[in-house]
């Protein structure tokens, strides 16, 4: 279903020749058949930034998007002007296709950084696309997979409200680390929203979802989260429910990210309690999301709680105050690390399940927060020493 | 040689049934003879640091070492107050061998993390070095194999002032991160200087060495670096020449971790040029070393500017200005990169030799430094999946 779930959507996703992989889909389009044409975006921070991202994020400061178009194969990045000008066209073109200014069409990438999309490639698909365009599970399901790059499934979420509708589709496996990840994602609603409702459900939404997960600490040239609202449902959202299911619809996506994160064989849930704030409890949790050699253990099935205190241990006191003799780490459900040094024996952690959970309690405060990774395995460097080649 | 160049000093090693791979030679034990017992110290700044940290840190603190006993097969880390009594207990069993205060020995251990040394064995193992000490260079290379653990090599220097010398011994080959890495280095010189030149030389020294490489990112518990010195040639060593001698040494024994860093297939030297300051240069470098993909790239023998330019760009502008349009990298001698984008074609690049060369400049002042680090490989995850089991 994916961002067809909502009223007022219509989708395609073709196969347009962009991607290496003969016959692949790799273009998407997604357009905002009214009546209202509401948006929000929040890009990478990285300085590095895309072409398509320059372009997307000056169309959608207004609030405003009537369609994305979103290829993989080539993320168009660090092409230059050359690149800010293949953008600028293609966003030219499906305007022409579907009737509005360019400045309203947002344009996504994602593939290989430093290459020129063959630009002829993506202007026929996108008149193939807007040919293709239908607002049933199918076409949904067809641009969530358009997206796809080294993702080895779609990930897609639909979630109800009172009375309106919510569609997600998001693409993102590698090079995922906050804050946003690679990563692709529109989400649709046919609520009736105003564009500051769009912004703030948005940016709250991405904040504790995208920003928690770290595949491999790697921050992407090409992120970006839409939101579009057609308003076709009537119905006008409340703001509190509406933002809580944008959250809910951002964790859904962010865990499938993790589900799917290259070569993973676990999905690492750290939480963090007991922390003086929030801040505090992210900095831990990401230090140890962020520890190779944890990752590695967990790959191994071995709940080496000496490599996650050793992490934590590197977050600076002014940033996280605790007493390294008072943390307590449970994997599992046991607490195999009891006042800063051994616990229950580590044998006794079952390393069975796919997810794993690490519980670190810092014993310092009331504040806690969640991040999540993957393991790391023999097969994320298999795929990412042989990406290009 | 290692230890044992400079005069004044003897060493021993020995297998003391520390390790749990039999008949590994896994207990150190350096002594100076003096007639000096100068030292200075720098140590981890890991908040779980280990129990030997704890302790040689006040033993350094007051300029005079006599000294030291260092073990593998054990880190002794997040072992709380029981560790400490074992540190002591070990520093005061050596303290009566050689006629010493137990504050004038320090103790370093190097291992797994999160279990008590098997005690009575480093004890009977401190007796057996006594009893084995030799200023020759047997002893000196004996020493240097006892503390090494995933090393594959051990990793010694020497090297020769204006009537004086060098010499030392490092262990640390993963757990490998600024500040410092899962190192014990010991640095020994006959030269005649005062403990404030010993600190001054050691905390330059370890600037520019020790905290500019990175294995995996991962900051250890137990990192200690010692400088000894015996004043045994009777000549006193002019500050300016010592200074450089001991960065000389340092850098050596850093770039040793780096050839011998965990199931690296390529070295990788990553130089910053034209930054605004070196903290500029310097964060840039680190984050370039710290990217997972680059480092499975590098493995793979592709020279994907792309991974190394998004982590350029995750970089504050605060931090690092530098315009991303104007930024060039060069691996081994081609730029890859010109202005941001994409340079001369990267197979025109020869990644087959294990020292890899990449060469940034920001184009934005007159500031440079240099970092290390691994490619990241199948075998790297091999060995931290599995150093437990």
């Amino acid at each position: 279903m994916s961002v067809t779930f909502a009223q007022g959507f219509s989708a395609a996703g073709v196969a347009a020749g962009i991607s290496a992989v003969e016959g692949k889909k790799d273009l998407a389009l997604v357009v905002n058949n009214g009546p209202l044409d509401v948006a929000a975006g929040v890009f990478t921070s990285n300085r590095f930034c895309a072409a398509p991202v320059q372009w997307s994020r000056k169309a959608v400061a207004d609030g405003h998007i009537k369609a994305v178009i979103l290829n993989s194969g080539g993320a168009n990045a660090c092409t230059g002007e050359a690149g800010y000008r293949q953008s600028e066209a293609t966003a030219q073109a499906v305007a022409e296709l579907v009737g509005a200014p360019a400045e309203n069409v947002a344009v996504c990438s994602t593939g290989l950084i430093g290459e020129l999309l063959p630009l002829d490639h993506v202007l026929a698909g996108a008149k193939a696309a807007h040919a293709a365009l239908a607002a049933d599970a199918q076409a949904g399901a067809d641009a969530s997979h358009a997206i796809m790059t080294t993702d080895t499934k779609p990930k897609t979420v639909t979630l109800e409200g009172s009375g309106y509708r919510i569609g997600g589709m998001v693409k993102g496996s590698g090079m995922i680390a906050p804050q946003l990840a690679t990563m692709l994602c529109v989400i649709t609603t046919d609520a009736v929203i105003d564009a500051d409702l769009a912004k703030a459900s948005l940016a709250d939404g991405t904040e504790t979802s995208f920003n928690r997960i770290d595949v491999d600490g790697c921050m992407s040239t090409n992120d970006t989260v839409l939101l579009l609202a057609s308003g076709a449902s009537g119905v006008k959202a409340d703001p509190a429910e509406f933002k809580a299911l944008v959250a809910k619809a951002c964790a859904s996506l962010a865990r499938q990210i993790i589900g799917d994160g290259e070569g993973a064989s676990h999905d690492i849930r750290i939480a963090v309690t007991g922390a003086t704030s929030e801040e505090a409890a992210l900095a831990c949790g990401r230090a140890v999301a962020a520890s190779n050699l944890l990752k590695c253990a967990i790959s191994g099935n071995d709940p080496n709680w000496g490599r996650i205190v050793s992490s934590l241990g590197t977050v600076p006191e002014d940033v996280a105050p605790y007493d390294s003799s008072k943390v307590t780490v449970d994997v599992n459900g046991v607490r195999i690390c009891e006042n800063g040094g051994a616990g229950r024996d580590r044998s006794e952690v079952d390393m069975t399940p796919r997810e794993v959970h690490i519980d670190i309690d810092l014993n310092a405060g009331d504040a806690e927060a969640t991040v999540w990774t993957d393991d790391l395995t023999h097969e994320y460097v298999h795929i990412n020493a042989d990406y290009e080649s």
